[in-house]
């Protein structure tokens, strides 16, 4: 795993979307722009359809961690993260991706700094 | 999908972890376990492990929405999310299974409501 504590990247955010939010064919094809914006090596794409009309579970398995979708065509909602580690990965060109193909505006957002640990270096 | 907006918790774990960092056949294990006492129902279960004695990236797709973990047997460390929807999931009861299973202790956790907006309702 190319990971490096100390450089992890959690990005949630939730989205009011407008497209493609019960489209699996569509949600991989994002997920995997999504990857490649975010400069990162896709190693397992596996999208969940939980029936016509209805919403998807998709994860983007990543070399430097993950990208996940989960959406809600009948609110018109998705729930998205962006997990990458290095200094080279670039979460926010992700999230970026995913707002433009779902149509959407965020609504709520969070950066979180994960393993921090690992980044505190002994005196 | 049995999600219901205003119900969606995300948990965020980082664990030291003394055992099965690098075994991807124990990690499936312990997400099926962890899914099972979330009371989630598992839709898919993908492991990536990037080598022998490397890290593990672990996926289980839920209709409540996905629970991952991401393992650096070399520091000791996981990162893990538990994303559940619904009165019914237990996210907290899934994070103690892996917690046990890895032998850890939780060096940081967060606890974020997700999909907020769709729990007001218009008066």
């Amino acid at each position: 795993m190319v990971h490096r504590p100390g450089t992890s990247l959690h990005l949630l955010a939730d989205l009011a979307a407008t497209r493609h939010l019960a489209d699996p064919q569509a949600i991989a094809a994002v997920l995997t722009a999504a990857a490649q914006a975010a400069r990162a090596q896709l190693v397992g794409l596996h999208v969940h359809p939980f029936g016509e009309g209805q919403g998807v579970t998709g994860v983007a398995m990543l070399a430097e961690s993950h990208i996940s979708i989960h959406t809600w065509p009948e609110t018109g909602q998705a729930a998205v993260d962006l997990f990458v580690c290095g200094e080279d990965a670039d979460a926010e060109a992700g999230l970026a991706v995913l707002v433009e193909a779902f149509g959407a505006t965020v609504t709520w957002r969070q950066r979180v700094a994960r393993l921090r640990e690992a980044s505190v270096q002994p005196l």
